[in-house]
């Protein structure tokens, strides 16, 4: 499929306080690489991303057994994309589901840090990621032990940056703490989940650490697995991903369909369709500019199993200036979840 | 042999302060691999240990002069096992018993440190070691030398964590003073000797450091060469080690039979039978399961010639929950050893 | 063309408050290698430059797209030069112009740096660059991570010394604040424009650099394009190269030509002609002495095209020493531009 | 020729504060290896001198223009000595005598010391040595560049200590502030003369080096060319090397002889023969054994152009006991140079 004519110019952030410019709209591998998902459909999509202008591209050891990196790496190779045109991640924490028996190949000591880098590393063989994320925080690992093993893989140059994913606001600061206090480079980007109805984090936990600390966001589930698109506002559609697959996050997915934070989000989605219709536009398109509105979100990361669902995304970028203040204001009313703003002192 | 069915399963602990888990029960080399038993014997050690979850194997450069290294190396590679499903360690003191001449090829110089350590990489096969132990202090090399290349091996990724085998308390605090004094790591995990008739030091003179540093424990000597399974109560057996072979192992073990200490450890031995009767355990795992009961035991490191060695010492895992305090207060009152807690303000 | 008979002896200068000796004149690539003048033009310039004892070569990445570098290279390759005996310098920074789409192949975050250096040693052949700047400021950037990514150049061993160019002096100062803060080195040496008519930089903004940090110049455009000759004093003659050529850089100069400046530089030149003439010298040598005069510079960059531009720029080491205090004051009143000298307390 | 069989054992001493051990006599290359000496000559002094326990090899760039390093390593591996049996040092400062047109291939900058490093290194066939000498101070050169390039040369694994030689007390002192500032690794050993006639920068400058940063010495020239043997008595003998060679050293040596220095020498040594006769050991023995007496000597260097003459060297080991404190003063009234102690508060 042709890239759409008459798609918006790609934009273009610094990820936190650092010198490297990540897209605004980047594509993330959760699930999707290498897992159900076939290869060419995933080269198809990263080609589509690439071509409108996508220059991040996330993955994870964790994501598909280790797939996901290798799918990854085949496409780099296979486009003959330029390295340093590309910000490639990969996150460390929870090993690959099958293959090792997983003692030590799982959390964040300075083992597995370092071993699962380097097997991240063979598999999309790179010679280095530019972000190396932990993927969860450790908390039977020493902060002093993750912060000085990062740093050894950046120091011996295997990654450019590193940064944390769904870590709490205390455990980053921590981490810069024990960096701080040892000379050494503390975490500078974070990856939580931000949509319209998952926005405590974002907006009220972490307020503080991008003016502290320069904390940089990379966020996921913008769309939160299809339901802000609307399109299970009349249930489940046969030829939806909830509806027609039976893998193992399907069944993950379904048995939340129908329960309480399913309905009221449904509710929610149901009052935005006369936002969205009324700036007419889609509501896959509102949610995802309601994401990229917010200047602290670096990059948000999107899946997409066919290049059409990428090009969908990146129309956003065009509908961010079209949510004023005075909209704004209607969805916050509508969505009922905006935090108070702490106040301090210093 | 084939694995009994009824063996509790392996139980995994960490080591010390760090993100690293050793299982507690882990497989030791001191004059066993390479020196009196066959390899084929060793290798068959290593594996019933791999199989029923022993993932932490101890070795030395000074044990069996470097053959241990080697056919622990060799071990690895035969048995196809995955690196980062093992925790190896080895040990930098002695040099090799033959071959050098020796006189800067001992001790805990920078030169035998990074020597010492290459040449056990070399013996082992491997890249790196996880653990790599200081084999006993050496008063004759300040103690910034020693820190500053225990973290040269670190920072050239041929270990993950250093530590200690026999030093003194306050050692390890004036090696963590020098660490933190130049930001640099200090030792992590102390191995000592553990046992019913001696626990004095990790029950007396490290107390304070478990707490201050985070030091773990991986003990050695469970059993005390075997005294405390008390099968040499009525003498020295004809088919044990101490009665068959002629070693320089057992020559100098030989001197100590009937000594002061061995009259007393043995009459000790004679007093805990009924305990173990009453508990309908054997001697052996009463031993291993005291030690066991020890939450800064991070690994107790036994020796085995027979993979049912292995066996019977996993056994004493479902043995600690039989330790109750009532029976570790007889215990203690027929060993009468106990240390008295030290006390202190802060 | 063989090396005149009379030429100077060369003079070497240290690096700001460094052990490295600079050639005082040296040798600099800014639009010529590999651009409009050929190859071969260029090897013979550089070897004539070498044999007047000439050991400084400045490039950059931004130079003619990269082929600066590589021109550079193979010099140093055809004529056997021992590396030791060359003082070889690079710049990052711009990218190069051709080739990457340029969101990241730019600037000064860690990532550029590091991909920029590895891909100029490679156009450049050499293992290592003896001086690495950073082309320009990068306000995007934090300074500690382009002060960090510096010095991890230095400590994997690409380059000895880093230092900035047409940075301002605050920006330099800040870099060793954050430097020294860190324990790590700072920019040793700047490469600022330096001529008669442009010396605010020099003589006044960076002048308690060169004793607080030990900053040393090397310093460009010593002849300002060919207008301190005299050469343009009567127009543009045809043969030059404003006036035969219609590359980029042409074009952008000849939107100069006749502007305010220009013509206010212009008049300047010819006052300063009877000074050259009571010296006996030319005009070029006089501007060239005069940039020389100056102990804060340790080299002055010149270009070239043919041999005999090399050798013209040394006759201009003879010179410095009829630039008597009174000869300069007559300059000075002439250009009209001495800075005031700053004066400050400590 | 065969080790005589009554020579005393080696002794071994602690190279300063550190934990590697030199032997008291060791074997060093002025001028001797690869220089008038032919290399069969010199592989039978090393085979000699590590026959009777010499560990300790010293050399250094400047050596016979690189000649020296090239045949110790040639030694090295003809003989297939074990590498950590051997304590290998060299020296940067001088360059090579020929070759390099020697601008920047001198001195400590950062380039020389780690170009120099890399070339020795080269020469000698070795992938590190053990000690790696400052040949000389470089007063142009800021200690804290010298300091960082001793320390990247210890942390990429080129060198295992570093050290100075005829540094003056107050630059070794810098060097350890410059050092302790940055976290650094200060010099361990300085190498100096040091025989009866020069004595004062052993026994006085340097004398609170040694309890202040640990200094150690490796000292050279303890016969003074021969002098203090008593060969030079009656003139200078034909079959000596003052007397019948001419190559660079000897003529320099020779316009030494007869000047004001050399007649009081001369004096000296006469004087000193009876108390040599008394001991009944030779006046060569008398002169290392009163070096070998001092304990801040970590190695005494002798040249050797014969076996016999390392032989001779070891002979004054047993030696030393025969120094008694009445001998020692007696010696003391004939050189009458004694150094006063210097007392300080602190």
């Amino acid at each position: 499929m042709a890239v759409p004519a008459d798609l918006p110019k790609m934009e273009y952030r610094f990820l936190g306080r650092s010198g490297l410019q990540v897209s605004a709209i980047s594509l993330g591998g959760w699930l999707t690489y290498g897992g159900h998902v076939e290869n060419e459909n995933t080269f198809a999509c990263m080609k589509a991303a690439y071509d409108v202008g996508v220059n991040f591209f996330d993955c994870a050891e964790g994501y598909s057994g280790g797939e996901s990196e290798r799918v990854m790496g085949q496409a780099i190779k296979k486009f003959g994309w330029k390295r340093c045109d590309l910000v490639v991640s990969t996150k460390i924490y929870w090993g690959r589901a099958n293959g090792e028996t997983a003692i030590n190949n799982t959390g964040l000591s300075r083992k597995h840090i370092i071993e699962g880098v380097n097997a991240s590393l063979e598999r999309l063989e790179l010679d280095y990621v530019d972000l190396i994320y932990a993927h969860r925080p450790d908390r039977n690992t020493p902060m002093e032990e993750t912060v000085r093993a990062f740093n050894h893989i950046i120091n011996t140059g295997k990654a450019f940056y590193w940064g944390t994913s769904e870590w709490d606001a205390d455990e980053i600061a921590q981490a810069w703490r024990v960096a701080d206090r040892l000379g050494l480079i503390g975490p500078l980007m974070e990856q939580p989940a931000y949509n319209m109805v998952v926005r405590e984090k974002v907006e009220k936990e972490f307020q503080h650490l991008y003016e502290d600390v320069g904390l940089g966001l990379t966020t996921f589930s913008p769309l939160k697995i299809g339901i802000l698109t609307g399109k299970y506002n009349d249930g489940i559609p046969k030829d939806s991903r909830l509806g027609s697959s039976d893998d193992a996050f399907v069944k993950m997915m379904n048995k939340r369909v129908g329960d309480e934070t399913w309905k009221r989000d449904i509710e929610t989605v149901r009052k935005l369709k006369p936002v969205a219709d009324k700036l007419e536009i889609s509501q896959a398109n509102l949610a995802m500019a309601w994401v990229l509105r917010n200047k602290n979100v670096s990059s948000a990361i999107t899946g997409a199993s066919r290049p059409e669902q990428v090009y969908e995304s990146v129309k956003a970028l065009a509908v961010v200036e079209k949510l004023t203040p005075d909209i704004i204001k209607e969805i916050d009313d509508i969505l009922g979840n905006k935090p108070a703003a702490m106040v301090r002192r210093f």
